[in-house]
């Protein structure tokens, strides 16, 4: 086996290995190194890895290598590499090459990139930093952390290449070609009237694409959506996928331009949205890969003891039919299969709509129609577990009474769980409530309670 | 209420409006000038819209609202509305325009957009659609279909803007501006050996901020990332955030520059990636909230199906213990907690491993880190939900053995939830197998199981 993550797709293996600089050979290397105690074989190792790079190999150690690694490298380590490294080991790694040194990478990089490592620190790193900062800077970046977090203010950058309308093709070249401080990475010029307020933006590749003598204001193109400063990231995402953008002007509450927002930078909130979504229906939060033991016991804990209450009450329904479980044991046998179903087509219903949720698909004028169709599909497997796990009992116990009983309370929990799988998330988001994070725990509870319920109640009717 | 989504964010619903082209108040226009026939006003309501809006505006209308927009539509329809549609909807709507006019809209599109709309249609339908192609075209997207479903091949655009190596800035500007064929959307150009091997990489933002006797060859990046052509989506997803591309080549396997993928392609692929997984992990699969009864159906029964085995199997092990339960009824009240927090458990650690999987977070080195923290995770959980349940137990029933017997069966279990969340979806990882699809069915059948034997096991020892 030489690929170097576990992977689920293994058929390019060598392809890949080629493709990322960070192999399971140069790791070993480093970690032969930094047990030697030899430098320079560390630096040489280190110093030709792309930031991305040198951010994985840092992931890998554990923390004395770590330690190690950043006392040998010192100015070697690329600047660029705390960019690319997640939360907990940014810290690490701030603490560890010291609050100047940081400070000078930081003033080097794009405001949005500086802004989002500023952010994940606590309050004293923070400004410890930030005092190493040249004013200019440190202004910028305490202008973008008054923004709220997870605001379009914070994800922007400041830097944004401005033009009037009325300049030509090759005045605008000219004066781009003039400038030193351009923003590293950009693909549109905003155009603007002289309050900022912006008339439309000119992607790059059109400006090249026309000769010298024409206007920005005949090329440009008049985008309605620019965004205020204030939105949350989650609603910049779904803009920027929405109308397929690729830069987006920020405006603050009086319409004038602030800041740019690049499609670059959607990707992560894409990814972080829906990692978020996922975590939450699992009732996992906030976790990483490198979480200690203490914080994941704490981001499961809660979930756990909330499910816990939810168990018990479905207990306590059980507790209610004590007497016709004793006189018809089979009910015991049976029961968990009624609230499994349940809870299973229950968490299927829930999921599709926390999705479409996310993604803004419910509008009232779908909304009706997908209510319809989940009822609609409890119903239909409803109708056929019942007479599956209708059959299973009888040829199991032999008794057709009770196959009938498992039969209806089978169907009665999957029509529930259909109508409890949209109507939750949907009231949570009526009432502001996230419904990833809270809607496992009650279709569950309400496919056990109902499930044990039914069964247990029209046994006792029946069959006694 | 006035936002035009069910939406969790609710605070900015004023500033959000103005910036989607479709609103609730537009959407009921359009359907009432649609049931009146009004074409002349249909059309002034639609043709202002945005592209996306107007595939919006077709997927909020039911099938008989749609088929009458598209016939008084007509050509006022916007062809880039085709790029915007979901699947379901497309074909549709193909199929309303007829396959001549989606022929001439699919040819003035960049081919990586032609090829996502073409791929999507069935055998009949792309033939069609094919034929009514000019040759030139025909043969670029029947190429592009020739690569692998979802691999980078189907994702890149064939249109690259390349250079030799020593042409000028100067020289550059002045071809691009000859050119009136450019891709509508680029952020680099691709320098090039003769044998269309690529040397670099130059983004357009550099390029304009050069003098022009500059040579590409001193400004252009070398970068490292050239992407094999058969490359799954997925990897090239992975590959685009890990070293945080804007563009990238594709190449053959001779090495030679086939295409070029953008990060706009890839914010898609990150997004149904992660839908993949979130849907696969609650036993969903391949659904819209447009997918019909009959597709929602088959999406969810098979799953079901499985958990129903899964739960007739943990009933065979409650059955084990009739006589058990007969004699100590309370077990059978309790008995669905122990299965319910370990399932529970159980989902918390598959999510977090499977997430880690899908962003190849599990290197050799943090693999056995990650496991230990799981299981001791597990066993924390264990004795702190133990001693609770244990607790619980005793108040309700007032029998300190059933709460010691309930206590150890808790903590068994959960370690067993720990241990199995981490080796199911690692295993499966090993044989090739998705573990976001299989792993929730065996944690909940290894929890169940086990919870169940423990439990019901232990009370069969010690209490009778």
């Amino acid at each position: 086996m030489d690929d170097q993550y576990i992977s689920g797709t293994r058929d390019n293996g060598d392809q890949l290995s080629s493709l990322y600089g960070m192999t399971p050979k140069v790791e070993a290397a480093v970690i032969v190194a930094l047990a030697d105690g030899h430098t320079r074989r560390v630096r040489a190792l280190v110093s030709p890895l792309h930031p991305a790079d040198q951010a994985d190999l840092i992931g890998r150690l554990n923390t004395p290598q770590r330690s190690r690694l950043m006392k040998m490298l010192g100015p070697v380590l690329d600047p660029d590499t705390l960019t690319y490294l997640e939360e907990d080991l940014l810290e690490e790694t701030l603490a560890a090459i010291g609050a100047e040194t940081a400070a000078r990478a930081i003033v080097e990089m794009d405001s949005d990139d500086a802004i989002d490592i500023i952010e994940e620190l606590d309050d004293e790193e923070r400004d410890s930093i930030l005092a190493s900062m040249p004013a200019a800077e440190r202004l910028i970046v305490e202008e973008g952390l008054s923004y709220p977090e997870d605001s379009a203010g914070r994800m922007m950058q400041r830097e944004v290449v401005v033009a009037p309308a009325h300049w030509t093709v090759g005045q605008t070249i000219d004066f781009m070609r003039g400038q030193d401080d351009l923003p590293e990475e950009y693909y549109s010029i905003m155009i603007i009237d002289p309050a900022r307020r912006v008339l439309g933006q000119v992607r790059l590749s059109r400006l090249l694409g026309k000769q010298r003598p024409v206007r920005l204001s005949e090329i440009m193109e008049t985008v309605a959506q620019q965004i205020p400063a204030t939105m949350d990231q989650e609603e910049v995402a779904i803009l920027f996928r929405r109308y397929a953008l690729v830069s987006a002007a920020v405006i603050d509450d009086q319409g004038r331009l602030v800041g740019m927002i690049t499609v670059d930078d959607v990707v992560d909130v894409i990814d972080e949205e829906a990692e978020e979504d996922l975590m939450a229906l699992a009732g996992v939060s906030d976790v990483s890969i490198r979480s200690t033991l203490m914080e994941t016991l704490q981001a499961r804990l809660s979930w756990l003891m909330v499910n816990l209450l939810t168990a018990v009450a479905a207990s306590i329904v059980i507790g209610l039919f004590e007497d016709t479980i004793q006189r018809i044991v089979a009910l015991a046998v049976l029961m968990p299969i009624v609230a499994s179903m349940g809870g299973n087509a229950g968490t299927q219903t829930v999921t599709v709509a926390v999705r479409a949720l996310a993604l803004r698909q419910l509008s009232r004028a779908t909304i009706m129609g997908f209510v319809l169709r989940e009822l609609s599909v409890g119903f239909i497997n409803g109708l056929i577990f019942a007479i599956t796990a209708g059959l299973v009992s009888y040829f199991w116990f032999g008794d057709m009474s009770l196959a009938l009983v498992m039969a209806v309370a089978m169907l009665a929990n999957l029509v529930i769980a259909g109508v409890s799988g949209t109507a939750i998330p949907l009231t949570l988001t009526r009432f502001g409530v996230d419904p990833a994070v809270a809607s496992s725990v009650f279709i569950t509870t309400v496919t056990d309670v109902v499930g044990f319920m039914t069964f247990l109640g029209l046994a006792a009717y029946f069959l006694l």
